[in-house]
């Protein structure tokens, strides 16, 4: 862990590369310090982000990304209507309903989950709503899966589709999302077909891989998950919220597409089928920053940093001469 | 993921039980909704927890706990001299020095560390504690290793020693605590030398398993993680604090054993060494809870839940005749 003042020697260096890293979100390490004669080092992440070609990232894709407004700022929940289908159809049927407006979190369970819906378990849910098949895995079908070779306990293979950390199963033919840091899932009772999108947690501990396979996983927190993990934990059982008052309130869910362009957060996720990513998954897997003296050889896959970015727009400069 | 109306029908039906199962801290999991008529079910944690032994658990060793009080209650810090014996020396040699006391929570990095210390490192470090060697791995020697048979992607082999997530390289004679939540370690500078057990941290978010033989790891957060867990995350470059207005203050930090037994935390923890561990493990391993639809058949040394319970003297009732 780096002791302030190497933290800072790093900072001054890197201070342009630092803003692009300080959007990493979940994953982000510590910079290595700069040694005062030069060397040959290993490129940082942020070095390596830098340097990546535009095309070795994406935008969200707007009608398939929530913004839940929270009082303390903007949680961007990219949804994966591969992984789930009817789920992702469902939640964003509700999106569309202003259905979260005014509901609130309901739940912070230190290392497991923040979770969020109704409260009072009162407002309608429209009929074509109701019923939802479980989706805990689909069939693989022809989505393009990229196989990291690091083993997993859990899975027979692990890698990513699409920026979503997920896994897979070649002989049963199904793929489905994991619960890493971040991913949000479909609340559900004992029935497995109980869950219908209108409570949804975002893992916010260590993976609870162990739910895999177990509920609907939809997507992934893409921005703002910290308004989520530093939440007061809830104080009942599974840490439920004792009394309203205790609750964070929703304002409002909405899709991206619905709200005014210039309401829109330009984010871009980098994809995780370029050789930037495969060379970023290496750097991660075995760490030569200076800092490290030894480089695990093995990276887990709720581990690998799926970065995103803030864009904006290069101010223009407009040619012509001054004005009088 | 349960939803709330499921929750609490499992609530009411375990509610002395779940007084315990509050207490488990780390991975605590939802417990299964109990069906209208009563069906053969497996037990759940809680339920194993309250049918086991006293002799499954221990006591935590006042001379080897760390009280750090923050304005918001005490986080109960156990230490492992086996696996760290001069840096463990070194720290509870702070702790007596009451060198901790006024200084503050330093960095909250999301998904991450929380890491605290001298914030404008002004204050003295005795010369006999300024220099300490790393102790990123130690002899395994004739510690007692119980061993976990999940294979495990950053070590050899992994399991528990004396109620800590550790793992070993029996062909190197080495072994180390591993870096799951709660942990706690020591802040260094690029110079693998430089800790010396005056700025630590713990693991907040998921484990840095990369981490592992990289730093010294002296031991796990008990009890008062959430008080570190829920801090607003700080803004500067990897989570720092840009200021010192939004430092949480340490009050003090001492050890157990150096506070009246009057202010003492009576917790105990769950061996790790005994049948009723095994049995855990393997309750978690496969979860067969009325909840789950597929049991992992694999669990993660991180995902197993070491827990603590909090002691209370029985009420004495006096015998003999009532008082005229």
């Amino acid at each position: 862990m780096h002791k302030r003042d190497d933290a800072r020697t790093a900072w001054l260096s890197l201070a342009a590369l630092l803003l692009l890293s300080a959007r990493l979100g979940i994953g982000a390490e510590p910079p290595p310090a700069q040694p005062a004669v030069a060397a040959k080092s290993t490129p940082t992440m942020a070095e390596m982000l830098a340097a990546a070609p535009a095309s070795a990232w994406r935008k969200l894709a707007d009608e398939h990304t929530l913004y839940m407004e929270l009082p303390a700022g903007r949680v961007i929940i990219e949804l994966a209507p591969a992984l789930a289908p009817h789920t992702v159809a469902n939640i964003e049927a509700f999106a569309r309903l202003h259905y979260f407006d005014g509901l609130a979190i309901l739940r912070l369970q230190d290392n497991y989950v923040a979770q969020w819906g109704d409260p009072d378990e009162t407002r309608k849910i429209p009929d074509n709503l109701q019923a939802l098949a479980p989706e805990f895995a689909v069939p693989l079908g022809s989505t393009a899966f990229t196989r990291l070779a690091d083993r997993d306990g859990y899975a027979p293979q692990v890698g990513f589709i699409d920026g979503f950390p997920a896994a897979r199963d070649q002989a049963a033919g199904l793929a489905w999302l994991t619960h890493c840091y971040g991913a949000v899932g479909v609340g559900r009772g004992t029935d497995p077909a109980s869950g219908n999108g209108s409570e949804l947690y975002a893992v916010i501990g260590h993976a609870p891989r162990h739910l895999d396979r177990n509920v609907t996983v939809v997507g992934r927190v893409r921005q703002g998950i910290e308004l989520l993990s530093s939440l007061p934990r809830g104080t009942a059982e599974l840490g439920f919220y004792a009394t309203a008052a205790e609750r964070t309130p929703i304002r409002s869910v909405r899709l991206a597409s619905e709200v005014s362009p210039a309401e829109r957060t330009p984010l871009e996720v980098l994809r995780t089928d370029t050789p930037t990513f495969t060379a970023l998954v290496e750097a991660r897997r075995n760490r030569h920053d200076d800092w490290y003296v030894r480089p695990a050889g093995y990276i887990e896959l709720c581990n690998v940093p799926v970065p995103v970015r803030l864009m904006q727009p290069v101010p223009s400069v407009a040619p012509g001469p001054p004005p009088h």
